[in-house]
């Protein structure tokens, strides 16, 4: 590449977040940098998008790095709508969401504000990566990611990606040494078992507090679950054609339009 | 089936919208009807989970029918993990979501409340159905759509559904007359070209609306958009295995684990 490329940062802790500070440490050292983050903690967002609110944007200087910087008041998605059409002018050659402060393997992805800030940018036909470290603290040490996350971030300049397809990338939280290597993965079939914690109000009115246990009954060894329980991290291929392609054939057997 | 099958109702327009309403008078012609639904409108809020707000949840009776009903203060997904672990003593039988007030199909399943809780529906493995109409109106006339609904409810009931798949159904804005019938398609690759309306508020500051106009550009006649422009209902199986596995084995020629 003989031009810097212009790599777009976002995530859905919020533009302060170590992970994103981060982040935009590794890709300071790739490209051209532009942030474009909700200045405020988006977790649990899906792909939540504002339609019936009012956006607001606002220039940022909070480090001294080479970056561009900008905070919004919307979530992840509107970030890259927002960075797309009203902030850069011309498209990015990347696209980067994260670190964020959590896991964001196998069915999380659905839940995710990193993921579907990257999942925009696809749509958007933006080359995108979403980086997640399995550590939900504040204060994460997210400097073991640093190398790995260069090296991905890399591959996807050199190689591309083709349309439709995003990576979603976990890291397992270990030192540099006991990490493993990088290894493609599939999506483990697992889900949350929900638990609600019901509790009064001081008015003796019940609410409630999700609360959930992760559970993984995917016994495969090719899953993102295998790979970041072994030491690796794990990199899954995303789509957002969610046809299930598998099942129209018999679907079309069905007596849809019998009367 | 011997027994009344249980079916549980939600949707993203809030429990007193018209959509809501009509689909509830179906079902209680088929089922058992509970229903938990937001107490107002959450449109546009993708797969979001209420993880760091508490939720409330209250017994309603907005008409004469039949069913139970609860609003919550929750999201869509929300509303699944609520009725699915507090509310409901089984399993339901099957889960619908909608009628939504606008359009679900092609690239708007991802942003979709109303798919968002047939997809946490599916995980729950609970086989369910998203349906909307193409009438953004909140007066929009949705019994055309009854006898549609009623048959695909029963094919699902009859048939079920794999695991992993749930099904998105959108209907045309058309006299019953019209509707040509019901196919099955996949997800048309079209999406939205965003354009940013923006405004300055009366202290001189900027903000923005988001607009946008849809784009499909997939001139593939097994699509939702082609069979819902041609006059059919489009029925698309969706799964939440987001992996493409089709681009595994490229990714795997990359250089991720080289120094």
């Amino acid at each position: 590449m003989k031009k810097k490329p212009l790599i777009l940062v976002t995530n859905d802790d919020g533009i302060t977040a170590p992970g994103i500070r981060t982040l935009i440490k590794v890709m300071n050292t790739i490209g051209e940098v532009v942030v474009v983050a909700p200045d405020s903690p988006q977790s649990g967002m899906g792909h939540a998008i504002t339609v019936d609110a009012t956006l607001h944007c606002r220039k940022e200087h909070i480090d001294n790095g080479p970056q561009i910087e900008y905070s919004t008041s919307g979530t992840p998605a509107d970030c890259i709508k927002l960075a797309r059409h009203e902030i850069l002018d011309r498209v990015p050659d990347l696209c980067v969401s994260g670190i964020n402060h959590g896991s964001n393997s196998s069915i999380n992805v659905i839940y995710s504000g990193t993921m579907s800030a990257a999942i925009e940018a696809g749509i958007e036909g933006i080359p995108a990566i979403g980086f997640s470290l399995l550590d939900y603290n504040y204060d994460a040490n997210f400097s073991p990611s640093e190398p790995f996350i260069k090296t991905i971030t890399l591959n996807v300049l050199n190689n591309g990606l083709p349309k439709g397809v995003v990576l979603n990338v976990n890291i397992p939280n270990l030192p540099k040494k006991a990490i493993k290597g990088i290894k493609v993965c599939r999506q483990a079939k697992a889900n949350w078992v929900e638990k609600f914690d019901k509790r009064q109000n001081p008015q003796g009115k019940d609410y409630y507090w999700l609360t959930g246990k992760f559970v993984n009954l995917d016994k495969g060894e090719d899953t993102d679950e295998w790979a970041l329980k072994q030491g690796y991290i794990s990199v899954v291929p995303v789509q957002f054609d969610m046809t299930a392609h598998h099942f129209i054939q018999q679907l079309n057997s069905w007596s849809l339009n019998e009367e």
